[in-house]
């Protein structure tokens, strides 16, 4: 069933405005009766359409649902920048299993090196890739895309937990790192998770990370793609805090 | 690195014939004293370039290597048959995670008819894209595309056991199942998982797949698209199975 973030005003007022209304008109083909979700990332109710006027589409309240499809803690992927329209498919599928925000990092490994001029317009299409995934997904809180930046730049200071997803790792049998940092979690905790660029981490960031206290952590037996090494770990996280 | 698989005979032999040696001499651009990985399925050996003639590269055995990149079961994807190149992705990322065998299945609500005629050829396309992936993610054995068929016509009676990815299931609250299952896996044991095409599981399949032992299980609390839930599955059971 399709989902709409709407504002707090809009949903005290029964109401949805802006580009949503397009969405439902003329994507949706919505009609008087159709039902869907709107939520205001505290509330959630299923709704059902009364009237679709020009600029806005009022609704009735059916039912009030359950908000709880997030995470027990926040997750943030941050992701080596990586080539082609990987980072599409990053942000799309890591929302579905319950990121909180990805980052892509300039790192020294990475081939893309993005155009300034054109940050601005990216940053914006994978927050929009993020809010409708968080849609799709039945999320009652909207995933953030946080931005395009250099390593040394981030303030890693706020989270609880660290984990460096590291191929080494793996290679030399450490298998017990990530799941040990994921069994220390407790609800509201923070846990950052860096990930390489196609061509690996360089010897020097792996250092400077360590260093910050990033944990070093091998992601099963198998060698992984950088596009697979978020979903892993997200699919683990949910496993462990939400498959009891 | 690199990696291939080759026979017993060529192992023994140290050599390579066939397929591999176009690789290795003109996409990898190969040179005496390369090294590479080669595997027979059952050993795995670091080898380096020892010549490159038309029809064959000759190498020498550098170090003997760990066979251990295996899930500890077996584990089966029975897909819905997806739209669009999503299956590509399916059977690359599940190799990646430790899947044994992808087959695609053609159910009620599969948008897309296969023309019997295209059978073959989709077979072949789909079983070497899981070849590369298992050499790419260094797999000791090589993961299979099982082939396109019709659920009715699945035999599912040498599994220990049967998972229904069921997104009614997370919808009502049940976060228990499949962990239950993952949890009695022994070494050895085998397990298919079977998920729906985009429009989900027809009703009257859902009976016909819990008569024959399916439990359907939710996988976390959002709703997953066709392509994210086997590789939830697999990075927990890895999760559960290989980090210790």
């Amino acid at each position: 069933m399709q989902q709409y973030f709407i504002s707090k005003e809009d949903l005290e007022k029964n109401r949805i405005t802006g580009d949503d209304v397009f969405h439902i008109r003329s994507v949706m083909r919505g009609r008087v009766g159709d039902k869907f979700i709107v939520t205001d990332e505290s509330l959630m109710y299923l709704v059902s359409i009364v009237s679709i006027e020009k600029d806005v589409v009022n609704f009735k309240k059916e039912e009030a649902m359950s908000l709880d499809t997030e995470l027990p803690f926040f997750v943030d992927i941050y992701q080596g920048y990586p080539k082609g329209d990987k980072l599409d498919d990053i942000c799309k599928h890591s929302t579905e299993l319950g990121v909180n925000k990805v980052y892509a990092v300039n790192m020294k490994r990475s081939i893309v090196k993005i155009d300034p001029k054109k940050l601005e317009a990216k940053t914006l299409r994978y927050d929009t890739i993020m809010k409708e995934a968080s849609e799709q997904s039945h999320r009652t809180r909207k995933a953030h895309f946080g931005g395009i930046i250099d390593l040394k730049k981030i303030d890693f200071s706020n989270y609880d937990s660290l984990i460096l997803a590291y191929e080494e790792s793996a290679k030399q049998g450490e298998y017990s790192n990530f799941r040990t940092e994921v069994l220390k979690m407790k609800e509201g905790s923070r846990m950052a998770i860096l990930i390489g660029p196609e061509g690996g981490i360089d010897e020097t960031e792996v250092k400077y990370l360590t260093k910050l206290g990033f944990i070093p952590s091998g992601l099963g037996k198998r060698i992984l793609r950088t596009e697979t090494a978020s979903l892993y770990a997200l699919a683990a996280i949910s496993y462990e805090s939400e498959l009891k």
